[in-house]
């Protein structure tokens, strides 16, 4: 049984802790937050584990196997610090830090102390994500071309961070695991609408190039009417369609199919023409990816996995966003990312 | 009675003719194509008309009072100075031309004859995008921070064009009809998949800069797997999404809502809460856009409205293009537009 | 070349002329309707068709080969009947006419005469019909248990028949086309809501069972605010749904899967667990199915093909109108169909 | 603090136990379950809670004040009984028990002891049906014409119930609710396909006449594809359409709009005049029903809420089911229901 304790209950938090609760291989001992409201309505549904407002009464628990921190991003380096520092394994929510330097430190202090760091990427345990990857390595799609992304939601702001720290280390996380590779070249264009004074961009355009030629360019938002999570992989063979808000259809594979007959003799067949081949969308399971992320943790601080969401992919991630902020700041100048990190 | 001639009726020619045959105050005189099997086959649709491989043959026909040019981009700027020269009133279709600097001579030699130009941006006709300007006179939406587009489809590669001069025109045109300006800085990234040899980009995203600080991202793909042409407008007020494939619900405008409550207690309230105000959705009349365009040339012609679509118009949405070529092939560098052309 | 009259010119007659005028075999030599506003209009389209308002201009023709009735369903047997005995072969539109005995009478005269009759019960021209067919027939669903289809839509009321006499004859057609067979039992319910004085009924509820067990529940209604032509197939093997309406994904074929969990920790599992197999969608072409239809009158009249909508299907579909209506008028009991008719 | 005990933790019982679990108000003392695996997965959850595989454990503890019977349907009216009798108040899943007969002595029981009786028809407490509920008050829809319901999907059999028993109670106590009503005419038609020797019916279509002469008629089924949760009311003035399953646009109010213009030029036209007037989608609100089910529990118990789903509700529930089933036992014969019971 492995004994974790949680510091932060605020957005995701509670989903985390509910998972790990649900995990027959943890026991959750216990909860901090600063905030004394969150922590008594999130705690009392655990009556067992004990509920703290400061991090270091987890922190110096010698009973306490691993830490998971689910709190606003700037906080990351100092808690996951004090966490490693403690000789305790150390789950992070993404991004992993604020900085690829406070990453590589983090990197630096588990390495010394022979501990795990598992950084949230969920999407990476999503059923989907792990279809399309096994899509990818059967050459169905041929050769991508590009892929085109759109993760935007209305009304969730962050007041810390932009919209590229908020939601694009999902694909950037995805993007990375699919190509096996991390970009070369990254360029954004960002605004800022409703946070103009803090200069917090809230819509953003990034463009990212592979080594294999490929382009992924995706446009993120705070500020669109609809929740959308939808990547378009564009291969020489099929193209695959990645919808994470569809509760059907999750994953559409497009045989490119015939030639399309040039010549319409009616608005109605011209309008109507809209595909041209056969449409397979395969089963996926539907098992809360939270759940698989949290029994990989486990496997993996037992020693019977390795770290799909290590450490080095969690700085690999802060890394791209990193420079697509830069670029931001040089009105959409491509930056060059150092490979090999 | 106007008489018509039309030059070309491959893929979209017969619309035009359609369109303009059925207009009561429209007679099709003649058709010229130099596909004679084409010729054979629309023309037999119309009995009346004359067929001819030779455009000259409509063009010095004195009784011909107006001719529509449906043709390769490259060949407008020819076949269009031959009508006006002839005092013939012109239909071209869009790109208006292959230069702004054809489009300009296209439009003085109207100038000097006293001729109608109209260019053939079917879109500013559709019911959909006369409604989205009535909303947005309206107030309704409130400030337009941003516009994001995506205009794709599958298989209908064009052989002389890349794709922005391909599928961009449409949005261009929209862009500034709706705006009411045109663009100060245009960015764009293209690439050449298909038709690499040739190096015709067959997919680009191109990003626009309107005076008022609003940013309009427009995405065009030959390569999608969907026929995609969807058109989001954020702004400081409403939403509005106009996805022009919808058989039932073209427009949506989306009110911005309540505050998300930002805790949730389980998967299922987290996964579901994908919006937050009411959606309205108006009726859009189905008429075809090209009846109503084909109408307004007739009304033009004979002095009872001003061109929506004139050459100027088509100059200008043709400097764009040239314009976000010009960034494609500097790597998505910006370049600056000079206003009043 | 065929030369073809046509009789009626109103809502449907249009599409009809459009494609017999399309079809390269045929001139569409004369026009005929009483409403000269409609005449006017539609012959304008057909500048070298005769206009008529009496249809005796057509029927005692003798250049004209075939003739098109399009007309309400209450004129189609006398109309029908003086197309046959001026010897011309004959194409109606669904339904028939407005008893099984005007339909063998019909039937009676063509056979008399040596003369074609075709009933326009379009949809076992369409692609998607077809394809249908070619599943079924390879297996792939298994025996079929039932078919649950709802045809509705808002506001096209007919004043002379009701709502089953004007929707239902499609599902009918295409029930028997697809089973090959004709319903043993009828049973109906119906109501009328908005032509309460004349006793239309607006909306029904029919179940039809087939010699191989299989029931078919057609939901037919004038007063549904959408659009909808939905077909579900529930097979032992498989299960199909063509969506009629659908602009990509008109037939869609159902895997059933694997086992579905049954146990859920959550909300969200329990929300989204919507289905257990793959999902394929194949490619329909898009042909409009008056082409199709058109063509196949013409091959019928030269002796290529026997009519897939003989007079004989003609029947029977009116048939099972007139037991569904009777069992209507008693409360929704079970009418026996004679076999064999 | 209500302590409360749950009999059975199968397939909902897990939902209801978390809900309860969450309210403030709520102490779960003990479950019970005869499957040990089960009681063993679930109740791990609930570390505070005493498991047993004897309900009588819960039912004989004096601390216990109400129970939660969440088992199979035959088993409600034994168990129902023995909390009652030991004087604790009752909830019930839906169907509240197998016959009407049973649902009568357990409601006698429930008065003489001064007790609550509360039926789980989830439904009632969801926040799209408050919402049309007082769409329906504000006389937006107008006078209801009828209601279609299809409640379907794939592959959760039951073994000791049909599909009306098992998928009807949600509408019938939705329609019963919303129009303030009890149907007087029940009629049925149902098939055994997959079941067949046990003689379960997994496919059924139900129509209920109510006494201001509406309609519902309710398609159920076990075998669909799809899981398909939609209702649409049919008004004099409006019509809505609620979709469960739809995560963004629960319910749609539409309007009738104008006339639809008869006559159509193409093909186009035709296919794509779907609709006539605006849509409206308001929002819903998307709270957990069982969590504000589990609220009105406990506010009933409390004295401050009489029960929406009372053991009156739950009976005349029940009273319907066992009338559909009389009916298809007749093939369709209708039945009727005596008011007022």
């Amino acid at each position: 049984m492995i004994k974790m304790g949680v510091i932060g209950c605020g957005y995701w938090g509670p989903n985390l802790i509910r998972n790990f609760h649900n995990n027959p291989e943890v026991e959750i001992v216990a909860i901090a937050d600063i905030d004394s409201d969150r922590l008594t309505r999130v705690g009392g549904l655990y009556p067992n584990a004990t509920q703290t407002a400061d991090h270091r009464d987890i922190v110096n628990d010698p009973s306490v196997d691993a830490v998971v921190v689910a709190t606003p991003v700037s906080s990351h380096y100092p808690l996951g610090m004090d966490v490693l520092q403690s000789g305790k394994h150390l789950f992070l929510e993404k991004p992993m830090a604020a900085s690829a330097e406070e990453c590589r430190r983090l990197n630096d202090a588990a390495d010394k102390g022979g501990l795990v760091i598992m950084v949230g990427h969920t999407f990476l345990f999503a059923p989907a994500v792990r279809k399309i990857k096994a899509l990818m390595a059967d050459g169905d799609l041929g050769d991508i071309y590009y892929v085109s992304i759109t993760r935007v939601n209305l009304g969730i702001f962050q007041k810390d961070v932009n919209v590229v720290w908020d939601l694009a280390p999902h694909d950037v996380a995805m993007l990375n695991h699919l190509f096996g590779a991390n970009p070369t070249v990254v360029s954004a264009t960002g605004r800022s609408y409703v946070q103009v004074e803090k200069g917090i961009e809230d819509v953003a355009f990034v463009t990212l190039e592979y080594p294999g030629r490929q382009i992924a360019h995706i446009h993120v938002s705070w500020l669109d009417p609809n929740k959308i999570r939808q990547m378009t992989f564009v291969g020489s063979r099929k193209m695959l369609v990645y919808d994470d808000v569809s509760p059907t259809e999750k994953i559409k594979v497009y045989d490119k199919g015939v030639e399309i007959q040039p010549h319409y003799d009616s608005f109605g067949e011209f309008q109507l023409q809209l595909r041209s081949g056969d449409i397979f969308s395969p089963r996926v399971d539907m098992a809360e990816p939270l759940k698989i992320e949290a029994q990989h943790f486990v496997d993996v601080i037992k020693g019977d996995a390795e770290a799909i969401t290590s450490g080095q992919q969690g700085l690999e991630v802060v890394e791209v966003l990193e420079k697509a902020c830069q670029s931001i700041k040089d009105d959409g100048q491509p930056v060059e990312l150092v490979q090999g990190i």
